[in-house]
């Protein structure tokens, strides 16, 4: 018998039954063979040693194919999980796995293993890929694992959920492991890999089960791949806002008292009310009218709103108050802006009308996907809805983007890309029914992006279903796309609430809202500000401004605490290191809070009446008077500290 | 057959059966027998002409008596009822209830009683006052009750619950009614009555029923005593933060989007956007350090608090998020703050350690509690926790009093009391134990008061369970105490999360917890501030600060524009009135909206380089140069408006 396979260029061959993927390979060319990982059968993963068993679209997989590597870091797991068990024969074995950023592996025993044991694995592994052992791979009976693993309870668990009598196993000396499609067939043919670095998981992923040891890894076919991720990674650490917001004591996230919830440090504190005032000043000088509105409302308002039919999975359960009340925290704050837009009769001379608010607001994630400051539950949002005629949606479009270039370049903010967000013209029906006012809002907005000469890139069939929108596009450090600030049209939210102005005809008609925030919730602002700024905080959002050393804590404090009276008078934030600690230790730690001004006054300073200011990632120090030091930092906070 | 009477002076009487209580009156002495409006018998409340029919306790009630109020405001009502049945045959009555602040009944038909036929119905009252017709009294089968009413879906409800073969009810002419115990016996005995105003109200209270409408009224004995109350009423109504919030746009409820949650309009929220940002600088200047923390925790933190087995009547519904995740809204702040202060070890060299917060709370209150700003469930407290060591507690104590003291300065309050809240002497074991901390406590405390020569009274048995405590008490408008600031020690707190600081000793040592509000939640503390200032709020705080009206629209507006723009630079806010109405219109508005300064600009002034300034209240204008003005506003503001 013989099976007709197609290859990804189209070409067909016929093999006969019984070969193996490496034989196939071998058939075609014999560097093809030598460059063989393992194949994907109608999108099946293959071992090299695995039979080709039926007709199909086939490949074999090289170093070049991403799923090579996948099949290279299971191996590198399954390395570890060998050597692990080596080491630490009673070790229980959890979930494993591989993607595109590495791999990992849970383990469990009453020490668990520490991140100062990973040289020592990685030592060990080494060792077994040198001398090439072979991975074999074989088809055991369930009973039989059942039985070898019947000290391990995860293990366990997880046989309990396959059902087959014989299950695909692959072996190592005496070390048998289960769930992995492909796997090298030699420890000698894995390359280049790193073990990385250690966290606690839970069984599962749920809170109420053990806490596993995690250990993370990565692995490639060259060594310059390998030296590349790593670099990266280190990038990664030093800009992720978590670490720094721990390392500077910003913010902590604890699951015990709440997934999802951040409680900000004074520090962190700091940071944010110092935007808050100056996106709030900021708007309000551009006439926005700024509001309180409550986290709750019955469930009714989102009802109206369409928010309870179309979004309930990403809202929180509401709360039954007793009769017929039911509450609920908020998603969204539209609706509540909607509240204060109704609350009067409104007439075309007051339009547009601008209500902003730093809204908080509550939605539901799945614990597994929170992540510092950037997915979390509570959040508060730099929110503002305008509502305007429909012949105002270009030039108010216009002041907002306005408003955003502004805000940008306060921030220092340059690394960003403007999506603009059409209806799909070939599926209308789709969309909010209006033909002539999307036609008119989307060249209005096109209008407004050209006027200030923005690139912006059009995603036809990307708008909502409400209307058109443009969102401003940015990068994490971590490497995940991200929405930096947007700005929407909505045609259909005026309808659901029949939302009125009296025209200057007397007549009523319907104003049309803009969606908008410009920084976006505060958490995922900081975090993102955190990450460009690597934690060094320009000057006027700096925690701590000034750190003031007295080289003598008997001769220098007063003269130290005088200074701070004066620059506090200024409203500049002064800390004063005052501890029993030695000089170099505290200028160092200065540099590591990456402080903006590090100031040292000695003996020469207190007679000269002058301060020596070493600023944040310089080495010079300069020496002038405080009155000189006052107008620097100023003016430093007066410009933002922008790139000029 | 007869009884033994007690009277309210001991005297004991012994009366024959079958006797009313006007008879029992009588036999006492005519004069008694004149002034009696009803009598108690054991409590129950009993007409002139109800029969005595048991031996108890009994006393006739006179005009001079609380509850010959009730019965006279109880007539009133009932003949209201009476006139409204006249007027509209067809009209259904719901509650109807009377107090000691008056009475309302409530009514329902398609076109609803308006505030405007008040008059005509008095009238009409007035006729059958005049007539003194006869209340008779009578025992009714509930079946002719029940006929009477078949039309009336609110009195076949109330008939359908009282479950009585025979019903008490009273009659004037062809009308009957029930529910009452007592009225007076004619309605030429009625004295001073008036009907004051009419709102709506859900029957039975229920949101999900319809709204009825309220009439509500007044009576007393003497006209003397109306007139005061009517002059007590209006004056109420003047202060009333409800009436001025929605005269002057400041916030607003609505129950159907959500009780007790209200809206900030933009003016409303300038002014609370201005208090927050004054309390936190000067928590801040006073080594306070600001945090934010989330409203929600897991349960378990307000199980380990005690606020869940304690205060839970008062908590929101914990929400259930899957995984055995039980999430909920905090009444209160202080866990939140002790999550920070364990975030790290703490040594006895950063003692007292300020956390401080704008901390928003929930709390579950009924709807018919909710009142204005004054009463809500969502609410945000400048709160404050400053944990110290137990030597520390005298100048703590001292420090937070004089913040409290520079506070009320700036608002310009001065009516208030303080109330120092002590443990019981005498049953000490009623309260967290330790009694030499108690001791130590208590006279750090006192010291500190009379250090700060502020004068305060001792409620010996008044402190909390946990510790002593000093409460800031006032009235409000509407004559209920309120208490604006409080500052209360807590030893309970720190041991039930075991919170530590490492001592000079190098040993681990409890800290003292003192919870303070300085100017308690921003709802009760506008609230409060809306009413002691009536609206007029002081320049620093009003929402507008300058109000100006050009003379001419076509003349004038270019000069005003150039004005605001100078004065929105130094951070004034200013409103223009551009409107095309009357200028005599505009002023006498501004004056309604209690603006501080008005501005009138015309061709002298623009001729001048001028504006003539009108202050809130004073009928004089006085014409000043631009840099004048300026100059004389900000040092109103500067100033706080002080009385100095």
């Amino acid at each position: 018998m013989s099976f007709e396979l197609t290859f990804p260029d189209g070409n067909k061959k016929s093999i006969d039954e019984g070969q193996s993927v490496l034989d196939v390979a071998k058939s075609i060319s014999s560097s093809l063979a030598k460059k063989a990982v393992g194949a994907t059968l109608n999108d099946e993963l293959l071992s090299v040693d695995s039979t080709v068993n039926q007709a199909g679209h086939f490949a074999i997989l090289t170093d070049a194919d991403e799923l090579g590597l996948r099949i290279l870091r299971d191996t590198v797991a399954f390395l570890f999980k060998y050597v692990a068990k080596q080491k630490y024969p009673r070790i229980a074995l959890g979930e494993s796995k591989s993607d595109e950023d590495g791999f990992f592996v849970d383990t469990d025993q009453d020490n668990q293993i520490a991140v100062g044991e990973l040289p020592e694995f990685e030592a060990e592994m080494k060792k077994i890929i040198k001398n090439g052992l072979p991975i074999t791979r074989e088809f055991v009976d369930k009973s039989k694992l059942v039985e070898a693993f019947k000290d391990d309870p995860y293990k366990t668990s997880m046989l309990k959920d396959i059902d087959a009598v014989q299950i695909l196993a692959y072996r190592l000396g005496d070390f048998v492991d289960f769930g992995y499609k492909a796997l090298l067939p030699n420890t000698g043919k894995i390359k280049e890999f790193a073990l990385l670095s250690v966290a606690g998981a839970y069984w599962q992923g749920k809170s109420s089960n053990r806490m596993l040891q995690r250990i993370y890894g990565t692995a490639f076919f060259k060594a310059s791949d390998l030296e590349a991720d790593l670099k990266r990674r280190e990038d990664i650490k030093e800009r992720d806002h978590r670490t720094l917001g721990r390392d500077l004591d910003l913010f902590f996230v604890d699951p015990k008292v709440g997934a999802g919830l951040p409680y900000w440090m004074p520090k962190g504190a700091t940071i944010r009310r110092i935007i808050e005032r100056y996106i709030i000043d900021k708007e309000v000088a551009d006439d926005y009218e700024h509001v309180y509105t409550p986290v709750l409302a019955n469930l009714d308002l989102y009802k109206t709103s369409g928010h309870w039919a179309h979004y309930r999975e990403d809202m929180f359960p509401p709360m039954d108050m007793g009769d017929d009340e039911l509450l609920e925290l908020r998603p969204m704050n539209c609706p509540s802006h909607i509240q204060i837009y109704k609350h009067h009769v409104r007439s075309y001379r007051e339009l547009p009308i601008r209500i902003a608010e730093l809204g908080m607001m509550h939605r539901y994630e799945k614990s597994g996907a929170l992540s510092g400051l950037q997915r979390v539950r509570e959040m508060t949002l730099n929110d503002g809805h305008t509502f305007v005629a429909l012949d105002q949606i270009q030039e108010e479009f216009g002041k907002v983007l306005q408003l955003m270039m502004d805000v940008y370049h306060d921030f220092n903010i340059t690394d960003y890309t403007f999506r603009l967000s059409l209806r799909d013209p070939n599926n209308t029906d789709k969309y909010f029914e209006n033909d002539e006012m999307w036609e008119n809002a989307q060249s209005m907005l096109k209008k407004a992006l050209d006027e200030l000469g923005l690139d912006y890139y059009e995603a036809e069939g990307e708008a909502a279903f409400y209307g058109p929108k443009l969102d401003v596009q940015t990068k994490t450090a971590l490497g995940n796309e991200e929405t930096l600030s947007t700005i929407q049209l909505d045609f259909m939210l005026p309808e659901k609430f029949e939302l009125a102005y009296v025209g200057n005809d007397g007549e009523e008609h319907r104003p049309v809202m803009i969606h908008r925030g410009i920084i976006g919730t505060l958490e995922r602002f900081i975090a993102y500000l955190t990450e460009i700024y690597k934690g060094a905080f320009p000057t006027w959002i700096a925690p701590v401004q000034v750190n003031m050393i007295p080289v003598n804590l008997d001769l220098h404090t007063d003269y130290v605490k005088e200074i701070k009276h004066a620059l506090a008078q200024k409203g500049i934030r002064v800390q004063l290191d005052l501890r029993n600690e030695k000089m170099g230790y505290k200028i160092r730690e200065s540099q590591t809070q990456k402080v903006p001004y590090t100031l040292v006054i000695g003996d020469q300073e207190l007679a000269d009446q002058t301060v020596t200011v070493r600023k944040y990632g310089e080495q010079d120090t300069t020496t002038v008077s405080v009155q000189e030091f006052t107008d620097q930092i100023l003016a430093d906070v007066a410009s933002y500290s922008r790139d000029e």
